[in-house]
């Protein structure tokens, strides 16, 4: 294992820490929860919006706290989701009169840390919304899920909920609005490497060096298949295939590209991706409105990029190209 | 070799097709010279900022391109310069009536075609001025350059003088601010991993499993060392001690601290080695008003970082501040 870190026990709160130094005007940290949370939360005249999941998917959740995005973020160990009191305290320092929604991916872990928080906010007299991510098509249920998986879709849902809060929009319209996000969105991923959590010391996986993983998780779940490597252009047309029809998107959708890289591919490869998930998105009549490519998601150091394609209406545009600040740079 | 590829001779124009698909209100593509380029350059009011480089070290300089950066770039191969004809040919194309200021970093290969590319340039008739970016503190000559070698702190001069020559500076007041920029900055980097060039199909270097390369080049030239894997803060240690006595930097100075990615590290360790940054930059009295932790010159998929710091004023902290647009985000 090569890994830039001190002790494995102190790679999760030694990067929340660099996070908050780095940004110290924008976002606090609170080493008891591993939480980022803004310096202006709460705010009596918005919702509190918040998130948390495992570590090791930066920027996903903790680097996507700012204005426009996030309220707060907590996170578990690498790839384990955050306990349900940090899930309570989370909620409880956010907790705003007009309520906190809980943006999760469908995970057993998180599902069962957020229900818990969230009952428990709930007894503070703390009024709380949840939704639940899976954007994923690859597969119906796995190892650590019942049902769908959420994948790098979740940018969408905290990018356009996000801005709807900004804006003034009650608990329940946010909840319904992600909702919609997620019901639009539909997400595929590939690997060509495993990764290595820190505390283990060892990859979660092992692949051949002519194999590729299709349809992996982002905690290295397996995924529909694993087969042997092929050109770039043949897995876009795959994932592609996969995603559209699952909607199904249709000729004449406006909608959103995602490239999203999972911790170890070049940014040079994202692009060349994109090229041909965008050639293929007109081929099939739709209008590429947005496009996103870069690190939403990830998994570690993994070699590996999902394609997500989000349905766009009118609205759904407005909020994505709204203004935002996050410890990450947002498009 | 695993890539996200189709054909290692179309890694780069399938590269550049994708950021002419996802950027089409913003930047065009011109095949003929790999060369990317704003809708709305030559602007007669201002000067033309150009730069070039090997392809591999992405966003730098093709995903630069855009308002208050760059007006163009042209790549050349994977870790080879560009041809002398297309630093002529771009040069050309964004030439305008106040002139053209070339960008590059310190590799033989590079200064050779701005050379040319120049004096062909000039022979039309067009004004151009150089500034060469020679930041790294690593070694003194290296195997591809004479002088000192440019690393990720190319990204401060593009910034400085990209909202500088959008504010209507002169050629000459360019240069000037430049070479500021480039005096007034110093990086060294480490390497965990080698990377493969895709015509190459093999890694351009080699490490154990315990060592690390201190003070590699970008195209994996040798350092200072090869050495045993340290903590992560016994390595931000020692690149901070040979960075900070180089310029020298001193106590109550401004400064800018860069962590950037090489393309293989998760942003999860660049934070944990930026926080380390950040405490040593103020243990030393430096005072840092601004932070960039991410990929601004990459090494295809290498696993490694480099830290920088530039010295700030008060001009170059506006500069920096000032609105940018590029393909990838920018800070």
């Amino acid at each position: 294992m090569k890994k830039f870190m001190n002790d494995p026990k102190k790679y999760v709160s030694d990067m929340l820490k660099g996070i908050a130094m780095a940004n110290a005007a924008k976002v606090r940290y609170v080493p008891e929860y591993n939480l980022i949370m803004r310096v202006d939360a709460p705010n009596a005249d918005k919702v509190s919006v918040m998130s948390g999941c495992g570590s090791g998917h930066e920027p996903a959740h903790v680097m996507q706290v700012g204005e426009g995005m996030l309220d707060a973020a907590c996170a578990g160990n690498v790839f384990a989701a955050p306990p349900a009191d940090f899930v309570y305290q989370t909620t409880k320092l956010v907790a705003s009169p007009k309520g906190v929604l809980h943006l999760l991916n469908n995970y057993t872990g998180d599902t069962m840390s957020f229900e818990l928080g969230r009952e428990m906010a709930e007894a503070d007299g703390i009024q709380v919304r949840t939704v639940v991510i899976d954007d994923d098509v690859a597969v119906k249920d796995s190892v650590h899920t019942v049902g769908r998986r959420g994948l790098a879709g979740n940018f969408f849902v905290i990018k356009a909920v996000g801005a709807a809060a900004e804006r003034g929009a009650s608990l329940e319209e946010l909840e319904k609005l992600g909702n919609r996000v997620v019901c639009a969105t539909r997400t595929m991923g590939v690997a060509l490497t495993g990764c290595t959590p820190p505390a283990k010391g060892t990859p979660i996986f092992s692949l051949a060096s002519d194999e590729m993983e299709m349809g992996v998780g982002i905690h290295g779940e397996p995924g529909r298949k694993r087969t042997k490597l092929a050109p770039a252009n043949a897995i876009v047309d795959e994932l592609f295939e996969a995603i559209f029809t699952d909607l199904p998107y249709k000729a004449g959708d406006d909608v959103a590209v995602m490239i999203n890289g999972m911790g170890g591919t070049p940014i040079s490869e994202l692009y060349i991706l994109y090229g041909h998930a965008h050639e293929l998105a007109e081929k099939n009549g739709l209008r590429v409105k947005r496009s996103y490519i870069g690190e939403y998601c990830t998994s570690l150091e993994m070699a590996g990029f999902s394609l997500s394609l989000l349905k766009l209406d009118a609205e759904l545009e407005d909020l994505l190209a709204a203004p935002a600040q996050a410890v990450v740079r947002i498009y």
